[in-house]
């Protein structure tokens, strides 16, 4: 991606991430550790010289340290325009450092698939990265191959069941356990396995899904001990007996053998940003799919190490904050003390009907029409979750004052600042503003958040709970095969689950084409997968797919490494 | 396994080979590489405390540094009663050093996937181990998984040239490329992909392989730098064009994306043996169904570091020394001076004719007859491969002394030095005299080795001098199918190039039930693969399989890990 070149100021040299990235020398991780986190060599798990894990009996040691203050960013509804949310955490994790604040950054791993499709990796951009960017975007330090190796070998074990007597009466057709990979790969989503006759198990349908949509991904994302992720892990509900009662992991004695092989990946990573600021990326579920937040295990060991811990949510508001809030807070005990929303100006324009090659000229009028979007997700911040928040405009150098003041005071007759930042061109100095607004909302929060619905409503209820107040939708309709999967989660005694919508990311509404802030909409629940081991229940909406395909000209074919391991062309 | 502590001598405690290894601190790694090989810390990327891979820039200094002597480690046809090739090849390394010779050891990561299923891990046993051994036996540094990944990604490419319009021309009935895991799953031999309509690609039968059965392993541990890494990876063969072309991985723009995949695992892993002798453990092709030897990046570091490097091929001399010569050596230039070929008096009488319960009663007869095995492996040595060979006998404390001596008097004849082994249970200390004999073949050796067959052979002829010279038979016959793939193969101008044949490792025939030294038998080639990557083409016999799959009961329902991340039933 070089789309960060457009932010810098004029007169800087157009420089892509990757150039701005080789031009600062990374802090050996130990100086990052011990300077920023007061974390000494003997609590980190080195992987090469910029890269660690927290050594597992640090996490224990930490349990009882003081905690910091959590900040939350989010966006508005991502457009093809660009936002920039995770550029902002990092520079405003530096902004604060500006300030003087121990702060860090919780992020998420990119996922490896599209890094070879279309979106590219997900380490920010310009002066405001994590490093080495090579490494995070790829097998980094291998947690998504472990996951995917534990994920895979529940499947063989359950396909071995079938093949050596089925003694658990497993019915082959309701068998809900998939296989992963990372890897973009749309020829996997519906396959038939087992062919070739007696020597290769039991025919059946099956499908694949992305590392970052499964239900591992979730549990590695939630667990708080070893311990915990073995319980998850053997509540798993992978089938259903012919008399259709729920076969789980446990009863595969799957749990330890996959525990086994999530127990290194479960020690937090910890990298740094341009500016040394610590940022630990660990962890990493998609927010359409999934419940799309960094690890608990991180933010803890980020929050008993610093004063502020900025960590990110997938997409925007209606999807990553409300799962960021209603799934890893409600389940987890942890508490924003203030959320940002980002958002440009061009993606405002974008939501306001603006065509992608027309948002380089200023348009007030259509600032305002797409503001629509930054205000509902503001109101929902306010009165649906009771978080303060404040504005982040991602500034571009064509954006005009005049458009910048349009977004200002939209927001402030949402009784919200809105506070422009360049940190993509100047690094922490350029998100000091945003970093002083944060601490005004910090000092003035209370600690509480409201969640969506509460824990004792039935799952109609909080479907429609989540669609009506956050959603705004004016109905929600459920298929016949959701309703028949709805109950049978209800008999087996999953009812008071929490519900985790997937949902396309770029509208409020299931219909990706209505920008802005739709009303009116209604919300059709395909499917209802049960996630017994990650504590919740995905709701299926629209198209949404849990394996995405590359595109026509992959981004694979125009990447390159040199003899010396030079890698161009990713980022 | 416990199998090792029947080896430990019979006043020593019964110890298992997990608490063994945890009776040992190891040293930090980068005192195993300053004080073994000379290597400073700069020259290590640290994966934790005990585990490095070797820096790629240090591995193109080390170029031109004398070589030290390389010795092959092999064995007689394995049996259930058990060898110990890499217990010895660590005890001998072991030895070494107790001579005072700076020796280091070349080994093959195990594979993940039979760890979970029946065969336990690959990590030495008893005082003969190489540690850290659970992470060693699982993900160690993430190679597999790269290896992984960068195949599936390849696969992902290829069908979504075929989705995207297909202007390649590929015949989808005839691509060629499988999909790896390293998991133990037959239900996934044999599948069909691309279901569920347009949107998902075009449907296919297709099949996945074990990793390390994949041509990507096998390029991986013949390549010698990156670049090299690149050039075989665009060689690769995916497929053939309606009109029978063939499709390389280079039209797909797929290399230079692989390569990068697995820059960084493409770096030898150092770890230590209990003992803290060095050994580097990279790549693991299976000496079966592939060529069964660790990478040259790995022996080439070693033999520029160390006086002499001990290494292993797997299974029995006729796959895994075969391969190391007539594939290894021919493509990389590498030469053993000395073979040592392992054997147990048990396994010997297993080959005579006693089963498996019966082997702890002396049985001098059984060793003669079953002898016929070890003389074979031999002869092949001397007379095809010319390389001098010792017997090491890995005594077990059942043993007789008689039959000790029979061994020692069947070698004997054969022209060879017989001697007997304790470093199970003794460590390097058990295996001095081994090195001793080890030595003393090197310090005659004048460098050479012989080939089965040469160069300019014809497939046919080569196969040919493979069956009759190594495995003895009397006849080579091929399917109608493996005889349209060498036309092809020929045609496209792959006729040069050496073979690799998958072959049951159980006897010098492709039936496994037929021990000893079978003659007139008939080699049935069932299936010709083309590796043009890894530079050599696969002979298919008999019934061997590509993806192995779980038992009944698997190992993974015994293995238990507590929240202190210690792991219990693994080894």
């Amino acid at each position: 991606m070089t789309v960060n070149t457009d932010r810098s100021a004029p007169d800087d040299e157009l420089l892509d991430d990757g150039s701005i990235a080789d031009s600062v020398t990374p802090w050996p991780i130990s100086w990052v550790a011990e300077q920023m986190l007061g974390l000494p060599e003997e609590a980190l798990v080195p992987h090469g010289r910029h890269v660690a894990k927290i050594d597992r009996t640090w996490l224990r040691r930490l349990e009882d340290a003081p905690q910091g203050r959590l900040v939350l960013v989010t966006g508005i509804s991502p457009t093809p325009a660009g936002e920039g949310k995770t550029t902002t955490t990092v520079g405003l994790t530096d902004g604060l450092r500006h300030l003087g604040v121990r702060a860090s950054a919780a992020l998420r791993e990119p996922s490896m698939g599209p890094v070879f499709g279309m979106k590219g990796g997900a380490a920010g951009g310009g002066w405001s990265q994590v490093v080495p960017m090579v490494d995070i975007n790829l097998h980094f330090t291998g947690d998504f191959a472990a996951i995917a190796s534990a994920n895979n070998l529940l499947s063989a074990l359950i396909d071995n069941h079938l093949h050596q007597g089925n003694a658990l009466d497993i019915d082959p057709r309701r068998i809900t356990w998939k296989r992963v990979l990372d890897v973009n790969d749309r020829a996997l989503r519906e396959v038939v396995i087992g062919l070739g006759g007696p020597s290769n198990g039991v025919p059946r349908q099956d499908g694949w899904d992305i590392v970052v949509a499964s239900e591992l991904m979730a549990i590695f994302c939630l667990a708080t001990s070893l311990t915990d992720l073995k319980e998850r892990i053997g509540r798993i509900v992978v089938a259903y007996t012919r008399d259709r009662r729920p076969v789980t992991a446990a009863d595969l004695q799957a749990q330890e053998a996959m525990t086994i092989l999530l127990s290194t990946a479960l020690q937090p990573n910890l990298v740094q940003t341009l500016e040394h600021s610590p940022a630990f990326v660990h962890g990493g579920p998609f927010a359409n799919i999934a419940h799309g937040c960094s690890s608990v295990l991180a933010t803890r060991t980020a929050l008993a190490t610093s004063e502020v811990v900025v960590t990110e949510a997938g997409f925007g508001a209606d999807l990553g904050a409300e799962k960021f809030i209603d799934l890893k807070c409600r389940l987890s005990g942890l508490r924003p003390g203030a959320a940002v929303v980002v958002a440009t100006v061009r993606a405002l324009k974008f939501h306001g009907g603006v065509a992608l090659p027309d948002l380089q000229e200023e348009d007030i009028c259509a600032v305002r029409a797409g503001a629509a979007n930054l205000r509902r997700h503001l109101q929902n911040l306010r009165e649906v979750f009771r978080i303060p928040a404040v504005v982040a405009i991602n500034r571009f150098p064509q954006d005009t004052d005049a458009e910048i003041a349009a977004v200002r005071e939209i927001a402030a007759a949402e009784g919200a600042e809105a506070v422009e930042a360049t940190h993509a061109a100047h690094g922490g100095a350029g998100a000091a503003g945003l970093a002083q607004a944060v601490q005004r909302l910090l000092a003035e929060d209370d600690g509480e958040v409201s969640f969506c619905y509460p824990d004792e409503a039935d799952m109609v209820t909080k479907a429609e709970a989540v669609a009506h107040r956050v959603y705004r939708a004016s109905q929600v309709t459920w298929s016949a095969t959701a309703r028949r999967q709805l109950k049978q989660i209800e008999t087996d005694g999953y009812g008071h689950l929490p519900v985790c919508f997937a949902k396309t990311p770029y509208s409020f509404s299931t219909d990706p084409s209505r920008l802005g802030a739709p009303e009116d909409h209604v919300v059709d629940i395909r499917e209802v997968r049960l996630r017994a081991g990650a504590g919740f229940v995905v709701l299926m909406t629209g198209d949404v797919m849990t394996m995405p395909g590359l595109p026509r000209r992959p981004a694979s074919a125009t990447m390159s490494i040199e003899e010396d391991g030079r890698v161009s062309g990713l980022s």
